[in-house]
């Protein structure tokens, strides 16, 4: 099952049933109007979500319309709770390689994760406007859950059941300020800006051949301006998985059902798969030649972020953003 | 005015026009069903709620009732955003001293802030729930504020105007997993489980006498187990000011409308006010008498938070919790 959310007057959004292959989508608004309401009341809702996907696959819904991605916010155009980890390791090694910063304590044994912004996502069409265009914008290729109520305490092994939905992220960074602020210990405030997320987002059972239970197999294709960055397998490399951060997220906490919790900007050990952010393609290319040469993202670059199925069909429809600075760059 | 949410099916509970002394209170679904909706359409909601606000404090709302404060969630149960600063210079001296950790750079030029938990805050009279009193668990009384829709880039100057609630705030820690967590960079997970608030949030006219334009000037009171722990004045050593906390969280995003922003942990420099969370009375007992006393939050202990106008009237009513712990101590 495919869903995404409409613009409209409200800030959720309107909960939109969308056919496998994007073309076609229904709202359902006696079922639930908005992403939250659904999630809220998943044991109850889904099984009429499914019925109506069921149906518009098979070209039954009368109501139906063409779908214009375009009208899409977010999946969730705002949540209670965005928790993004950091377990590609390579990524932050890679990272703080370049910073010339050292790496954080018993990162090997707990994952790295933050509270990230969710009060407003950007639209997976939308502009992305960061303030500034010396600030180094980045943009973070990665592949974020959805979970239900989770409770307090609840380990890895209970843990995947309550992943519901999976999407594409892009977690937006600015770079300049992850220096400075990453030495004050208090997380990101304004080194991550808002996040955009893929077009609709999908239940496990749509990409269950590339699911093993607690990792996706996804070649995490982004480009910018059409240049290929990367298509790194997101299956390899994850250092900690999907129930290891759901448990390390519970520990003093329930998670409300809409949390998303986000795995890190995804990368390989092996460099032939490239890179699913800029900062990545710098420090190659300053230890492979010397100079970092792919610029920062500026006033009018594209960012395009997708996955395919094995028949070449997309998953979760495109990230594709257009980058505006306020100034600067 | 006086706003409360009392605890309904819905996870945003039901909004309540509260009457100045706290004694009665009144419904307004037709205005706002909650606190989220109400701060959202502010500038056409405002003046209804306050017509109600007054008939109520003149005894002529038929349908009012007795309030019961064990029956309010925080005026906030969830919010889409909550930001808390550390603004109190010499707690985080003193908290970081007795941790033998190093100031954080640049801590006098730009507050310190972190993005928190927002998913579910605990009630003011609720029981707080640790998993393991083995982990230290402290309470911090501060007071925050609610702001509506604040655009990126606002500057301090035009930032107050912003701030539409106050409310007194505990914002519960870990202090063994601050030790642990800070050093890594990316913030508070695990060390910051849920915060409550205190049973109303008021607007800045019930406290115009006590609020400069840039800070409040309560004698925050908290006490455990009803011995007095401090009454610190928040309008003393508050080395970054509301206005400025906005300007600094809002200079890479814009703020969505329901964003409480609190200040920290409060804390004079003349310490005969006393403390606001245990840590600084330990290490004030450390350096008094060689040793810490004063011991951390256990299972069966009460704490509790209020601020009094110069009349001895409750403005905000009492945080007043029993401490729960799932093992431990």
């Amino acid at each position: 099952m495919k869903l995404a959310s409409r613009r409209c007057a409200s800030r959720d959004g309107e909960l939109l049933v969308v056919s496998r292959d994007l073309s076609r989508a229904v709202s359902v608004p006696n079922i639930a109007r908005s992403m939250q309401q659904a999630i809220e009341t998943w044991d109850m809702t889904e099984p009429k979500l499914r019925a109506i996907s069921d149906q518009l696959n098979q070209g039954k819904i009368d109501n139906a319309f063409d779908l214009h991605l375009d009208e899409l916010e977010s999946p969730f155009p705002r949540s209670y709770q965005f928790l993004d980890g950091s377990v590609y390791l390579h990524h932050m090694e890679k990272a703080r390689k370049a910073r010339g910063a050292e790496m954080p304590p018993n990162y090997k044994t707990e994952p790295l994760m933050y509270q990230g912004l969710s009060d407003r996502f950007v639209g997976p069409t939308e502009p992305m406007i960061f303030p500034d265009a010396d600030l180094e914008p980045d943009y973070e290729a990665e592949v974020a859950i959805v979970v239900d109520d989770v409770p307090m305490g609840t380990l890895r092994s209970e843990a995947a059941k309550h992943i519901k939905l999976v999407m594409l992220l892009n977690d937006y960074t600015l770079r300049a300020l992850t220096k400075t602020e990453l030495p004050k210990g208090f997380g990101f405030m304004q080194a991550k800006p808002t996040s955009s997320f893929s077009p609709v987002a999908v239940t496990i059972d749509e990409v269950s051949s590339l699911w093993d239970g607690e990792k996706f197999h996804f070649s995490l294709i982004s480009e910018i301006n059409g240049r290929r960055m990367g298509q790194p397998n997101t299956g390899k490399d994850m250092f900690f998985s999907y129930p290891m951060l759901i448990e390390h997220a519970c520990r003093t906490r329930s998670l409300s059902a809409g949390t998303i919790i986000g795995a890190g900007s995804v990368t390989n050990q092996d460099e032939s798969s490239g890179f699913g952010c800029i900062a990545e393609a710098r420090i190659h290319e300053q230890q492979t030649t010397g100079q970092s040469k792919t610029p920062f993202l500026k006033n009018g670059d594209e960012v395009y972020i997708e996955v395919f199925d094995s028949q070449g069909s997309t998953i979760f429809g495109a990230i594709r953003q257009s980058i505006k600075t306020l100034k600067g760059g």
